[in-house]
C-alpha cells in the first residue's frame, strides 16, 4: 500500500493549507484509492494554525474564556494534540486584528488573553505549548501575556500595572519571580515566520504598527515603548534582545516570549514537522508532497518546501514541490532535496485570471502527477 | 542504457519542433549523458517539413532545378531519407508563398516545380515519396504539378495548357493517359494537417486565397476555376473530390494529388510516424516524450500528441506531453495513452511575456521532468 505525505504551505492570496491538503487528497484517491495518505497542513503561527495541527496529529479544540485585546472577556480556544502532551496556542484567537475590526487600536491593545491561554494549556498537563505569532492588533511587547503569567511590571511609583504599546514607556522595573510555577518543566516553542527585529525601521512599530491602526504619530510613540522595554529588559533581565531576528513579531510578542516565557523562537516548518515527529513518519513513505504559493532563489520564499526537503533527502524519499509561481534561480532548492518543482500553472494567464482557477488548476496538477507517478510504477 | 524518444510538434508561434527536440535533448543530457536519445521532430508538410524528416531518419538534401511559382527555373531541393527508400519533398520548396514576397499573384501562381520534384525524387529510385502541403502561394489545384509529370490539360480548342489559379475554368479535358511510368510502383502520401474541402465557404479559395493575395473580386474568381476543376475531374476522371476533408489543402493541392498522382492524404504525425517505423522504435524505449502548442479536448488540437500516444500505449511505454498551455477537457487525452501532461508555464503571466521565455522555461521543465524522472527510478 502506498503511503504518501502531504506538506504544503499556505498559497498566499489564494488557498490555505488546509484546503490544499484537502483537494490533494482528492485527486490522490481517485488513482490510489487505498493509499495511506498523511496530511500536514504547514501552519505560520497565525490564524488558522490550531485547525492545522490539530488535523495533522488529531486531538480537541479547547475552549477558555480569557480576555479579548482590550481586555473584555471573550470565549477563545486552543487546541490539544492527539498526543495528549502538546498544546498549541495561537495568538490571533484573543489577539487577532480580526477581533478588533473598526476599533483598531495598537496603543491600548493587550495580549493578556494569550497569557491565559497559555496557562490554561499548561493547567491541562502538557509538556509542550506551541505559542503561534501572527496576526495580531497588539504592539504591546507581549506584556500583557506575561502580566497573566505573574510577572509584574512596576511605574516609577512602584504601582503595578499591564503595559500596552502606549504606556510600555511607563515600565520602570519588571520582576519575573511571581511566573507561575505551573510552567516549570514545559517546554514552550514559539512559531514565528518573519525576521523582522524589535525595533529601528524594520522594527515591529513601524512595520507592521500601521496595518494595526498607528498614525505615524502612533507609530513613534510606539516604537518609543518597544525601545523602552528593550532598556529595560536588557538592565532587569539581563537579556538583549534588540536585533534578535523575529523579536518584532506580532507587535513584539517575539521578545516577549523570549524574555519572558523563556520560549525559543522557530520557523513554523520546523514546528510543525517537529510535532509531527515528521522524521519517524517519513520511514515508511513512498513519497512527500509540499509546495508553497511561490518558489523561487531567494531565502525567504520556499521555506516550507525547504524544510520538508532537507529531512526527505536524509531518508531518501522522493519530494514533489506543487507550486504557484516558479521563480528564477530555483536550482538550489533541488540541492536541498526537492526531486521535482511543479507549478500548477496549466495557461499562460496573468495572475489576476490564474488565481481564480487555482483551486482547480491544483486539482487537475495532482491528478497530472498521480498519473505520472502510476505510469513510472509499471 | 536508458532510451527516450522525443516526437514533439512545434508549439506554433514560438518554436519549431526541431529545436523544441534539441532543447528537449540538452537537458535530458544534463541528467542521462549515456542515454539514447532519438529525436523525431514531427513536420506538418510545410516549410521545415524535409529537414524534420532528415532530422529524424537521417538523408541528405538533394539539390535540384525546378520552376518556381511563377514558371522561372530555381534551385530547390527534396529529402532522400536514410531508409534509401523513401524520399520527402515540401511544396513549399518551389511554390511557398515566401517566394513570391511582395509578387503575390495566385491567379498565376503554379506548383509545377513541385511535379518536378516528385519526379526528381522518382528518378533516383525511390519506393515511397512523401508530398508536404502547406505555406503554399498557389491556388492551382495541383495542375501545374500534374503537367510536369505528363497529365495533358486541353483548353476548349483542344490545345495543351498549364492551368493557373486564374485559367482552371479554361480545362475542357484531362487526360493522364501520358502520365510518366517512372511514378509506376510508387507509393505518394500527401501530407496534410487540415480539413477544407475543395470548394465552399470553407474551401481553398475563400480560406487561404486572401493570404495569397486574392482581392475579393479575385477570390470569386479562383472559387470558380476550383468548381469547374472538380467537374472536370468528376467527368473526365470519375473522382468526386468536392466534399473529401483536406482536399482544398495549399489551393487546393490536396485535390490534384489524390486525382492525379494516386497520393492518399494522410495528417503529418501519421506520416512521420510511419516513415520512422516508430511502432519498431518503442519496443524497446523506456520514455517518450511530446508536445505541442497547446492542448485541449477539442479534436483539431492535440493531434500530434494523441497520434504518439495512441501508438505507445499499445506498447506500454509512459508519455509524457510537454505543451505551452492545457486546455479545458483534457481527459479524454490520458485515455489515449498520455501519462501525463506538463505544461512550460511556470509563472502566471500572460502570452505576451511567456512567449518571450518559452525557450528556458522548455529547458527547465525537461530539467524538472528527468529530476523527477530519476528520483522515480530509485
Amino acid at each position: 500500500m502506498k503511503k504518501i505525505i502531504l506538506a504544503p504551505d499556505s498559497f498566499k492570496g489564494t488557498m490555505g493549507s488546509m484546503e490544499i491538503c484537502a483537494i490533494m487528497r482528492e485527486s490522490i484517491r481517485k488513482h490510489y484509492p487505498r493509499a495511506e495518505i498523511i496530511a500536514i497542513p504547514i501552519a505560520d503561527g497565525g490564524e488558522g494554525s490550531v485547525d492545522c495541527f490539530l488535523q495533522a496529529m488529531g486531538g480537541s479544540r479547547e475552549a477558555a474564556t480569557v480576555r479579548n485585546p482590550f481586555g473584555e472577556d471573550m470565549r477563545s480556544f486552543y487546541g490539544l494534540l492527539g498526543d495528549g502532551r502538546t498544546a498549541v496556542v495561537e495568538m490571533a484567537a484573543c489577539a487577532g486584528l480580526p477581533l478588533v475590526e473598526n476599533r483598531k487600536d495598537p496603543l491600548r491593545a493587550t495580549t493578556y488573553g494569550v497569557g491565559e491561554l497559555i496557562l490554561a494549556a499548561a493547567r491541562g498537563g502538557v509538556k509542550k505549548i506551541i505559542v503561534g505569532l501572527g496576526g495580531s492588533a497588539t504592539n504591546d511587547g507581549g506584556c500583557g501575556a506575561a502580566c497573566a503569567a505573574g510577572v509584574r511590571f512596576e511605574n516609577s511609583l512602584g504601582e503595578s500595572f499591564i503595559p500596552a504599546g502606549g504606556t510600555l514607556k511607563d515600565i520602570a522595573r519588571i520582576d519575573t519571580a511571581g511566573l507561575d510555577p505551573i510552567l516549570n518543566g514545559i517546554e514552550i516553542v514559539t512559531m514565528c515566520d518573519i525576521d523582522n527585529p524589535m525595533i529601528g525601521p524594520r522594527g515591529a512599530s513601524y512595520v507592521f504598527g500601521p496595518q494595526k491602526g498607528a498614525t505615524p504619530v502612533q507609530a513613534d510613540a510606539l516604537e518609543e515603548g518597544v525601545i523602552h522595554l528593550s532598556e529595560v529588559i536588557r538592565r532587569d533581565l539581563s537579556m538583549d534582545l534588540a536585533n534578535v531576528p523575529g523579536a518584532g513579531a506580532a507587535g513584539a510578542m517575539g521578545a516577549g516570549m523570549l524574555a519572558f516565557w523563556g520560549a525559543r523562537l522557530q520557523m513554523g516548518i520546523d514546528t510543525v514537522l517537529d510535532a509531527v515527529c515528521f522524521d519517524d513518519m517519513l520511514k515508511s513513505a513512498d513519497l512527500v508532497i509540499t509546495g508553497e504559493g511561490r518558489i523561487d532563489g531567494q531565502t525567504l520564499s520556499g521555506k516550507a518546501v525547504v524544510g520538508v526537503a532537507r529531512r526527505a533527502r536524509g531518508a531518501g524519499i522522493p519530494v514533489i514541490a506543487i507550486v504557484g509561481d516558479i521563480g528564477d534561480g530555483v536550482e538550489p532548492v533541488y540541492a536541498e532535496g526537492v526531486s521535482s518543482i511543479i507549478s500548477i500553472n496549466r495557461a499562460a494567464v496573468d495572475f489576476s485570471l490564474a488565481r481564480l482557477r487555482s483551486r482547480k488548476d491544483l486539482a487537475l496538477t495532482v491528478d497530472n502527477l498521480m498519473r505520472f507517478y502510476r505510469s513510472m510504477e509499471k
